[in-house]
């Protein structure tokens, strides 16, 4: 093994997001198999858990005095009410595993992501999107439990999140999740080649020094 | 095949560079063997062909009239003069590449790379590094080439070039061949998926037609 100098860095948050039905779930499963260096950060809620659902795994299960406590000690990076019940990500665990030089995958809608943005501007923005509309609706329509109103609904909603597009990053078609999945594992792995993640005097010393 | 919307996207142009004994030019020869679709920029000189070196391939050999005239013309990316010789980049053949959506790798020198990122600032700099001091110096040891001396001077020149690194996008340590190869190559395919090569509006009206 021969002597090479370390890039001891903090690690990146990688904002995975994109219109219900792009994939981004599946492409965030597939890369969590491949890469097992990455950390995925957990959501909390104040809806009760479903059977099977652990505390911490699937979601921090948290009681609506804990949540809004968090709220406004400005614990969470983005945060939303749907249908009465809240939902977040902790701020904590993500600040905890970056600081560790681990990169965190946070899979979000997109009104989630562009609030993360605001709360951590050195986050990296992934959009995810089918590779047209009528493969978008096809996969909205395959969903048994979606009507065709609530499909209409998540179409236009989905004309919308496109049109904010120019704030990410990147842009990944996921025309096949494995290809996808591994244009994302290139954007993970070439952002961990910047060099705005070291600090460059000191890595010059140690660089000098071996 | 499923229909899927085409990304009618300039290609980046990806200059590759690093001090003396990186390894960049190893590199650049691992990746076009990896990536058919890479356009390799052929550099222009005065100094006269060596026996087997082929114009248009291994550079475009011109007479100092007619670089002198590309240098009052602007059409070179950057230039140099080098004991007496003329080495530049001739920016048409990159630009013509880019338009027909190619990638194009540019491996030179640090202060190269500068001139070249001050006349296409869209470019991506990529800065190689060998993996310490000592294997750099080993490295430069081991061409039988050069001198003492001029093995002193080049990690002297090294020394000002790593701190040039703050205005690089991307940092590769070449600690093996392979291994830094793969990180250019995700660098580059994460550079593909950048929404700033498309054109927003024409995307998101193509899209919402398919």
């Amino acid at each position: 093994m021969k002597n090479s100098i370390s890039l001891t860095r903090k690690g990146n948050l990688i904002v995975i997001s994109g219109p219900s039905g792009s994939g981004k779930g599946t492409i965030c499963r597939a890369l969590l198999r491949e890469m097992s260096d990455l950390h995925l950060s957990v959501s909390a809620t104040t809806r009760q858990p479903r059977p099977g659902e652990q505390d911490g795994i699937d979601y921090y299960f948290l009681h609506r005095k804990q949540f809004e406590k968090m709220i406004a000690d400005n614990q969470l990076l983005e945060w939303a009410e749907v249908y009465g019940y809240y939902y977040g990500t902790p701020a904590e665990p993500v600040r905890e595993a970056i600081s560790r030089g681990k990169d965190v995958i946070l899979e979000i809608d997109v009104q989630g992501a562009a609030k993360v943005k605001n709360n951590y501007p050195g986050c990296v923005l992934i959009f995810i999107i089918p590779p047209s509309r009528h493969e978008l609706e096809q996969r909205l329509t395959g969903r048994a439990t979606d009507s065709a109103d609530e499909i209409r609904r998540r179409l236009a909603w989905a004309e919308r999140e496109i049109k904010e597009l120019p704030k990410y990053d990147y842009l990944v078609i996921n025309d096949e999740v494995a290809a996808a999945a591994s244009k994302v594992r290139s954007i993970i792995i070439a952002e961990r080649c910047r060099p705005a993640l070291l600090d460059i005097n000191d890595f010059i010393t140690r660089y000098w020094l071996m």
